[in-house]
């Protein structure tokens, strides 16, 4: 059964917004802590969350095994229910990539996003066959493409949206916005939801030049700013826009440090100052020092989050 | 039981060679060729080359599921008996990688090659952590440590180092033979082999700053380049080498082109005008167009290498 076009339009409008990429919170013992993640999860989505992303990078998903990585997908449906769209993050090689795919259809979620290969030795025409592959297989799933690579433009995705219909949207992560705007123009604007890959730091140039949906790791810490980022731009007032983006950036700022080596240590270890989960992540993530907790905690009380607000959904600045 | 101080020491010097990089050959259904594996395992033997990793990049390790890379191991190990020491490639999630070295140990190799880890948010100390928990799994085998990092320093190298007696080697593929010579005396230049892990046209500068063996994929095609190229250094002698490097050198800028887009698709395109297996390679890879087979073809014959000289081990130039 292939993808009805009123199914990929209705799933191509829920892209058009704050997709989140939960994290995945550990127990003492190094394992995934299951209550917690549906904890978070209804989190999200009682703060306004349509979209969440299991198994993407923020989720920690090159630390998992697969078995792990299935779970989170259950998981994730079986949280959000019908509040939210589970977009699930696959990849790997193809096969293993087909496999989660498969299993998050019989999961219930309704789209994949193929994570950019992590083969070194990638060709544009074998990143298409690689995608080509992974949609076919699955052809009653939304797919979203997460580009990674300057050199995938728009005529490999324009050539592999008209072979594989069900590729509805393209999560682009290049931090170049007049390349994003291009690619976007190349394949074609209006028959892909484009979501700018890069948080919301990006989101207000990359939304000039097209974007209609960012991604986001914020959004596990304090959704209503995630959500105020999204409603100004929604109503095309980039002043109101930037004021979100003047409080996030310390935040997102220490999670760029250092090639973004604490991405994900930063948000969950707010996480964990407000009391909602372990700061723990998995290697070759690390701990944080104790003089970046403290510039956290400083974000947080900025921020009007402190513990004891753990179920705030976040204070607007 | 651990690694014996003796047998590191010996592991050591056998690393100090050409690391051969074996091609991964498949079939007309896409699976992989074993008796063409082995076939193309013996001809590497039969030159010279003396050490061979199976599941390394030019493998297409990334391509292979985990049961494929576990067979590719036990079918070196089988191909090569006591004539070559066997490092087998281990990646992806920590869970993953431990499991693989100690099927590696439990297949026979004495050796295993960590990749770098694919997760995005990779900080030194997380890296340092990852490789701890693979080398503390299997004490009794020797450990390769495949630095792509520039972020990876001495300091972190050492520290493992301490940590984890059985890590012997580290094969460096920072394209800077500066950061290279720094990294290697701030680690220990004696306490490891220090492996050039950026193949033949970086050999002979790495050489001179303290690598003893070089990894190499053209090997694959051409062995007797690959050990004039090494018998060369041993001897002190760069204007041979660069010899082999003027004659190699084409060859590799095909591999290098387009961010190596086309790296083992043009070892494998030789192969197969060699008459030793298909060309085929897995996405995101791609087949050579042909204007570059033609290229492919006129180095061979520059080698004087063609069809029908398949058993050939490469003749000088």
């Amino acid at each position: 059964m292939k993808l009805a076009p009123a199914e990929a339009d209705r799933l191509r409008s829920a892209l058009a917004t704050v997709v989140a990429i939960p994290v995945t919170p550990f127990v003492a013992d190094g394992s995934i802590g299951w209550d917690t993640y549906a904890v978070l999860l209804r989190r999200l989505v009682d703060s306004g969350v349509t979209v969440v992303t299991p198994n993407g990078n923020t989720g920690e998903f090159y630390t998992l095994v697969p078995a792990e990585a299935w779970r989170a997908t259950e998981a994730t449906v079986a949280a959000v229910g019908d509040r939210a769209e589970v977009l699930v993050g696959v990849g790997l090689d193809t096969t293993t990539a087909i496999e989660a795919a498969r299993h998050a259809k019989e999961a219930g979620a309704r789209m994949v996003m193929v994570h950019q290969p992590v083969h070194p030795y990638l060709s544009a025409d074998g990143w298409l066959e690689y995608h080509r592959a992974i949609a076919d297989a699955v052809p009653e799933l939304g797919i979203v493409l997460y580009v990674r690579d300057s050199r995938i433009g728009g005529t490999e995705i324009g050539r592999l949206g008209d072979s594989c219909r069900n590729v509805i949207g393209i999560k682009y992560a290049v931090p170049d916005p007049v390349k994003f705007a291009s690619v976007a123009r190349d394949a074609g604007l209006d028959r892909f939801t484009w979501i700018a890959g890069l948080a919301e730091l990006h989101a207000p140039g990359y939304w000039a030049v097209g974007a209609q949906g960012f991604t986001s790791g914020l959004v596990n810490v304090a959704p209503a700013l995630s959500i105020a980022m999204l409603d100004a731009l929604r109503a095309g007032d980039f002043s109101v826009a930037m004021k979100v983006w003047e409080s996030v950036r310390p935040f997102e700022d220490l999670r760029a440090a250092d090639s973004s080596a604490d991405n994900v240590s930063v948000v969950k270890e707010a996480l964990a100052q407000l009391g909602l989960c372990r700061s723990d992540v998995r290697p070759p993530s690390r701990p944080l020092p104790g003089d970046v907790r403290v510039r956290v905690t400083a974000i947080l009380s900025a921020w009007g989050l402190h513990a004891g607000t753990a179920n705030a959904t976040g204070v607007r600045p």
